[in-house]
């Protein structure tokens, strides 16, 4: 976090022809500093920017002076780390051929999946290549990250003078590893770091005195915080003031980072949030996979969307996949982590809440018997552990990594890791609950059928319910065997085994000159998977 | 100005119990850095500040690191250059008897004219030494010049983040030399002070597009900075916006520097007008007391008052007695000034106004023959001018430094300096003209007549209306002589002589020890007046 934050410092955005520009603007910064990496993507098909990340905070400042504004009479000379490269008459073309520059990337894609996603998918190995491709295609990359920490700059920049401590943090998927391109950028400011006086310190700053009760309060510092950035804010635009929510909320959109931002007050616990999500994804490799198929299951199955409602939601899809990971011995519960903290990871956020946990894994003991189950082991079996599992009488702890008996009323009851008195899913009723149920159990199923699968949609393709559109119809061998007895599926056993699964298939199709892009020309060679026990115990 | 700026910048206002904690306030912040200056104030009876100046800029840095907000989760933690000392429990009483502390002034008067005003005037020795004890004892003294600039800085440090370059400049009495103390603080926000794009740099801020035009873009802006300092700055209370008005205005009260200031936009004739006026001032040392007497008389005799109306300002009545000092010869013409500038005097303000002078005044020849006269002389003088002085067909002209036709239609003209073809004294109707050539020909009338002067209100408290409550009627003797011929005041002839005035009387009263303040001791010795020839030449 602190060094994303300071990278975002030493950064500046820039508006450029094209990628072509980059050796021109590299040589035109280096008069001001020593550029450490560029990283250069599109918006649409005409907007190219270039990130530059120096290598000192005075190089900015010198970038800074070194820039102009224009038209000052009729443009707001507001300060902010994004600029244009101009082209100047008469300029003298270099040849920069063979110049040797820190372009790390050209083109990056900072905003979705790639177009041709669901044919990567389609060529892949197996399930758990296509849960790793996945994963990989789709996640937040180097340069949608830093353009993040850049947006949440600008913010803390423009409020500085007033507040000289304020900072603005991303939080939820823009840090917690589990972040989609394009996904929305949550941020939240905090007028002040330290909650704590300064009990030694004779001199205080006088402050406003505020007759308004504190949400009052807030609410009006967020209305003229949204005025600010609506007007005077380059890039800044659509900006929504949801002040009467249960967290206030400013929603706009950076049009030059193209972000759609929701800025909020006070949520410090948001952030120890992400900081759990995070470690947790840092544990095993599998985690991360795992939660991305999950939750694009659950968009294409419509079993969450952009609106809040009576629907699961990302996050609480997110600590299930935790929670059944906890049960699978792959990772450890909150209160293990808990348990092992020491004084440095002592946190604690707005209304005590205690976010306390350890934050150096490598402290963590080695567990003595690891669960080595591929990824799709792990997804076939998260599927049926939720449609086998007993909603009504148990509770989702994270902090115990057990079901614990349901403490209050509500369809689905998974406890706030780090308020298990509140409950994540209270929102959800039990038409979605049993919607939820029914298609885990639909998705397992697909997998346990998956000798029927047409060639055009196996794997998460069918997961997904999309298809392929080839000229021929590719021909699939040696299918699968079905995964797990379906007796496991509809019963509710304590304990489910899979099978082994051959999945031994080869397919190929012949390319078409006219449709390269969906022309299939390679052999897929079967992939052996290694036997797996799946064992889920209910523990009561 | 950019002395004074640089000052506030490196200063701090403190609140503390009272003018004792100088002391321990100096002790404690010299842990910081090296203290310059302190001066001690107070507003009311109850609080009282140390505006302390640092020797850096990083000793300021230094104590608003050491300095801490309170009560975080309720006061908004805004940085100012607004603090506060607290007491410590248990904290050691040093002993810091005979410590040679920076302390230069206790207890400056920073509000208003002091309360025994009056009876200064009554003890002075002559009408002269009444005009400059008058200037001394309500002019802006060192203390409130610099709380006027503190005062700008505190709005300029919230902006900064926003806009890099943005200054808060006091401009008009405060900084013209003509100010008063107690006297509104005029402010003009420029965003970036200098209107020239770097044509040389590649490098463009991006701006918000605004679809507003000029003038309402300036309002939005005015309106969002009104919201800002409302609710976020220390000390501020009372904002109105006045953003309908010609020159769009916030007004609001600092507390803490017990004043009242107008922020404006855009105005950059203003700082250039104030430049003008402060430069006249200091050409001669009789310049400001006259302006300053001038200015009380109308206030007392109700020619000006706080609400713009049909009645003259006081900016009006300043360009009156400049332009009669030009007339005696006494200060040049502003086109004089500028056939004097060089390249360094180039001004070019808002809206392409030539505002270019000279000003270094050591570059100005001196004047082959000096006109001697005293105060007195000078301002018995100005009223039978502007008695005498046709309105109906003479306008005011500092450029041309003599009468010129009036050019358009106006009860009184008077060209705007940096505009000629701007009046300046359009808005004074045919009745409010008459009442000051009135109060004017009274006002000579009243010197001619000092003879019959009471002891109780001699001199300026004459003319002020103004009365000594004295316990014991004083004796004067040896009364002045008329000043000038009562032909004088009620012809329209083209000389005035004045004749000499022989002001020697003496007088005296008994102290009473009940009533100390009102009791005078003080024997008057005569002053003797030379001889002036007072020659008014109405050049047509």
């Amino acid at each position: 976090m602190s060094r994303r934050r300071d990278q975002a410092r030493r950064s500046v955005l820039i508006q450029v022809q094209s990628e072509n520009s980059s050796y021109e603007l590299y040589d035109y910064c280096s008069q001001f500093g020593k550029v450490q990496e560029m990283h250069h993507y599109k918006i649409g098909d005409n907007l190219s920017f270039i990130l530059i990340e120096f290598n000192l905070l005075s190089d900015v400042e010198a970038i800074n002076s070194a820039s102009t504004h224009i038209q000052v009479d009729q443009n707001l000379p507001v300060t902010s780390p994004f600029l244009w490269f101009r082209v100047v008459p008469n300029r003298v073309r270099k040849d920069f051929v063979d110049k040797d520059i820190p372009l790390k990337v050209i083109n990056a894609n900072v905003a979705s999946a790639p177009d041709d996603m669901n044919m990567l998918l389609f060529k892949a190995e197996s399930v758990s290549d296509q849960m790793t491709l996945l994963h990989n295609a789709t996640k937040l990359n180097e340069t949608g990250t830093r353009l993040r920490f850049l947006s949440a700059r600008q913010i803390e920049l423009c409020l500085s003078g007033m507040f000289s401590e304020v900072t603005v943090l991303p939080f939820g998927s823009s840090v917690n590893g589990c972040g989609k391109l394009g996904s929305d950028l949550d941020l939240v400011l905090q007028m002040h770091p330290h909650l704590k006086e300064n009990v030694q310190s004779r001199l205080v700053y006088y402050t406003k005195a505020s007759s308004n009760p504190d949400r009052a309060q807030t609410q009006k510092v967020m209305e003229i915080i949204a005025n600010i950035i609506d007007h005077f804010l380059p890039g800044i635009s659509s900006v929504k003031k949801i002040l009467h929510a249960r967290v206030p909320i400013i929603k706009f959109n950076q049009t030059l980072t193209n972000l759609e931002c929701d800025l909020s007050m006070s949520n410090t616990t948001s952030i120890y949030m992400s900081e759990l999500l995070y470690l947790y994804g840092e544990l095993d490799w599998r985690v991360r996979p795992l939660i991305f198929t999950v939750r694009s299951w659950a968009r294409y199955m419509k079993l969450t969307n952009n609106y809040p409602g009576h629907w699961i939601t990302n996050f609480s899809l997110t600590l299930l996949v935790l929670f059944y990971l906890q049960q699978k011995q792959i990772l450890p519960s909150l209160q293990k982590l808990i348990e092992l903290a020491d004084k440095n990871d002592v946190r604690i956020a707005d209304g005590d809440v205690n976010c306390t946990f350890l934050r150096d894994i490598s402290k963590l003991p080695q567990a003595s018997s690891r669960n080595e189950d591929d990824l799709e082991t792990l997804l076939t079996d998260f599927f049926i552990y939720y449609s086998n599992f007993d909603f009504t009488t148990k509770s989702i702890s994270l902090n115990a990594g057990m079901p614990l008996p349901k403490p209050a009323e509500s369809t689905v009851y998974i406890h706030n890791p780090f308020e298990p008195g509140l409950n994540v899913a209270k929102n959800i009723n039990t038409q979605e609950m049993e919607r939820l149920k029914i298609e885990a159990r639909n998705a397992a199923w697909l997998f346990c059928s998956a000798a029927d699968n047409n060639a055009n949609d196996w794997g998460l393709l069918s997961l997904f319910n999309q298809k392929i559109e080839l000229n021929v119809k590719p021909i699939r061998l040696n299918h699968t065997n079905r995964m797990v007895e379906l007796t496991a599926l509809f019963s509710k056993s304590k304990t489910v085994d899979g099978v082994e699964k051959h999945s031994k298939y080869t397919q190929s199709a012949n390319a078409n000159s006219n449709t390269v892009n969906h022309s299939v020309d390679k052999q897929r060679i079967s992939s052996k998977k290694k036997k797996s026990n799946q064992k889920q115990e209910f523990r009561r």
